[in-house]
């Protein structure tokens, strides 16, 4: 260790205790590299430095502009690992959960962090209200007759703007509106699959996936998923040379439920894997604009097989409620028209035509910036309540985007219990079960950390902590 | 036959001759019965009775309140009717052929007689924008979230409410709001059937239908269909005993493309049948609004053994780009929320609202009233200028309600040739090829009456004629 070094770890050493002594919670700022430099007497690039250190080691981390903020304490980042396996997902009645879900977060005084979806404080409702009516007024009213098939030209066109800088980006004339990812994901499978096939999806992976292939009577090869680096291929490559993979579906950027993130070299790698052996990825990216990581981008990005069949939505950044989400599916676009045309001929006019005008007034790349550092900090807030008043043996990955954290009670946990205790105090959560067609993950909960923190979000997580101390 | 049944034809006759005389066309007025009463100096009564005789004959056709207009002449109404035949959708690309003409539509300057859709001049337009911005502005902009599966409590009140009437009304616990009337059928189709299954449709049948059938891997029974009395039931019989049917597609109120309805007797007597032999029977009553006959009701309100899964929308009376429709599938219900949530959660929340708050004031009856007139007029003017310019052997069916006139054309016709020739003069029509798997209706054309009638319609009208005579 040279003389430098070691006076830059000291620094940080300083620094980190400072941070104890002080109690700063997870979210909170810490003192500016000029503070910190006048203080300690050291220079300006020995503080950075120092910061570098703490940033490495999961202690801090940076917000662009705004400084350095505590990260949650790196012990609780060793959610385990899960090894793929193969089974019917028949064996999960993921539905009858999930509108049951659906149902009970409507009903009021429900504390909802079940469904993964921004509550409208994060939304640009004013802005978006203005922009309905404007394409409701327009002198054609051409929104009340049927739509084109693949969508609104306006909305096509900002989509595919969006993409400009992707190493691969999407042309226009490959986009097809949807009614949400999920339909998206569904038109994707029904192009490429047939009853009986394999398709691999990430272990846990969302529960509509799984129950899609159930409906398809699809088989999934689940494959596990590393807390800190996505999607792991080692596995992967096994899964295939054992099994006859005809499909993928994945979350390369966000994924959900963990909110883990595969780096670009992983998704570079992903893409290359699947492109040499013609296995199609089916990319769910509805959660991919709501990452913390800077520069990252979705695996069809780095596309150059053409061998990506892109899923994203509006409904985790603009309006759950509209349904609007698009899919690029490269060679596979006219068997997905076709699709589309078939099950519900065209997506609503009104809705993509407001969002496409959202996206060319230019304000939705802020609206984006601004909704991940809120989010981010929320995120923070609740990760530290939970682990201040959750039971020992609790565990905790720090999502690297997205809207919910994925967390690991004591292995003697039925998340199922929980949620029905849970919702007897007026909180709803999701259990881990759902996730996945094992029972790997019946002591596993996920979190949807968007409802804005206050009091009563304080509150209900401490309640959660007691009902399930009580269990 | 007595004195005075004599009298009665003699006036009637009179006033047959006097139409011929005056050169009265189809839909316009003729004289009141006061005036024909003063001026052949006969009772009322017996003008009453001469009416009758000639409304029975098919000559005039009477609209509350307005008085007796001129219907076309009967002569042109024998469209021959086809037995059934068992066939793979799969040999007709309907998919590809569909998405194309809805491309041309959108084109400027075509003369749009191919998509099924009321033009934007039927609809309360102003009003349903001034509901949607309602909608959207209420306080707690509850529409920016995931609506329930099921649909938007409102708008499944009014439809339920609009049911009230019906011998069998619909639960509102049985409804589910669908992106359109295809895909409620398509929901429909996935919970009863399995790929191979035979189904019986009407032939000709909404090619929509047949898509879905071919998308599924189900196999089509054709069943006849009467120009007068529309699904022919003995057919039916015939083709249950011979093939194990799964399920039934039918449009018994106003069939798409041809128009025609079946008497009420009939649908009671279908539902029974069907209910009998439990065979589901999956209605497609998108058109079933604009029926022209007094008293139409849905099979569905004649359902006492819960085996009729209604699919309706508002496609074709308000607004075909809000993409709302529903499902009332009884004792499927359960499956069907299921298959919904799996395939895109739940249908937009703003534009179903506004459909049911427009519901909710009372207009929609009102709405459908005029509709309906206004359309039955414009029936009458399309068919009175292709009756006139058409080649002989030309064969019109007067639709009982709906948005079509299903012309069938002398018999060495090639509908797909006069398409694309029309095209190349800006008017698209839709060929009857793809009504039916098999080659029965290559020369028949299904005409869109909707667009309102003025002299760029009349001319397009006689340019396709021309077209026609040149092929």
């Amino acid at each position: 260790m040279t003389g430098k070094t070691f006076r830059y770890e000291a620094v940080a050493f300083k620094i980190e205790e400072s941070i104890k002594n002080l109690h700063l919670q997870p979210g909170e700022k810490i003192a500016s590299v000029r503070k910190v430099s006048t203080e300690l007497r050291v220079s300006l690039n020995t503080v950075f430095q120092a910061f570098a250190i703490l940033e490495a080691k999961g202690l801090i981390y940076a917000k662009p502009k705004a400084g350095y903020f505590v990260n949650v304490p790196p012990g609780k980042l060793s959610i385990s690992q899960q090894k793929h396996s193969l089974a019917l997902p028949a064996t999960v009645d993921i539905t009858a959960m999930a509108t049951a879900m659906m149902k009970n977060a409507k009903e009021n005084g429900i504390v909802n962090f079940s469904i993964l979806a921004p509550v409208n404080e994060h939304l640009p409702i004013t802005k978006l209200n203005k922009l309905v009516t404007m394409s409701l007024y327009e002198a054609r009213n051409d929104n009340y007759q049927y739509p084109l098939v693949d969508g609104h030209s306006g909305l096509l066109k900002q989509i595919a703007l969006k993409t400009f800088e992707w190493p691969h980006s999407i042309d226009q004339q490959k986009i097809l509106v949807t009614n949400g990812c999920m339909e998206a994901v569904n038109l994707c499978l029904d192009a490429i699959t047939k009853p009986g096939d394999i398709v691999a999806v990430e272990s846990p992976t969302y529960h509509g996936i799984l129950q899609s292939l159930e409906q398809r009577g699809l088989r999934a090869l689940e494959i596990g998923v590393n807390p800190q680096t996505g999607l792991c291929l080692d596995d992967l490559k096994e899964g295939l040379k054992k099994n006859k993979v005809t499909a993928c579906v994945f979350m390369p950027s966000c994924h959900n439920p963990t909110g883990c993130a595969m780096p670009e070299a992983n998704k570079m790698e992903l893409v290359h894997l699947l492109g040499k052996r013609n296995i199609p990825l089916i990319e769910d990216d509805a959660l991919g604009e709501l990452s913390y990581q800077n520069g990252s981008l979705p695996a069809k990005a780095y596309d150059q097989f053409d061998n990506v069949l892109y899923c994203s939505s509006f409904s985790k950044t603009l309006a759950p409620g509209f349904r609007v989400g698009w899919v690029s599916a490269g060679k596979y676009h006219t068997a997905i028209e076709k699709l589309k045309y078939g099950s519900n001929m065209s997506t609503n006019g009104v809705l993509q035509d407001a969002i496409g005008k959202y996206l060319e007034s230019g304000q939705y790349d802020k609206h984006i910036r601004k909704m991940r550092l809120t989010l981010q900090a929320q995120m923070l807030r609740y990760i530290s309540t939970i682990s201040a008043s959750f039971p020992n043996g609790t565990k905790i990955s720090v999502p690297k985007g997205g809207l919910s954290i994925w967390v690991e009670l004591p292995p003697e946990t039925d998340a199922f219990a929980l949620q029905k205790a849970a919702l007897r105090k007026g909180i709803g959560i999701c259990p881990g079960h759902i996730f996945s067609t094992s029972d790997f993950f019946h002591h596993y909960i996920r979190i949807n950390y968007s409802p804005l923190w206050n009091n009563s979000i304080e509150k209900a997580i401490k309640v959660l902590a007691k009902v399930l101390r009580a269990l």
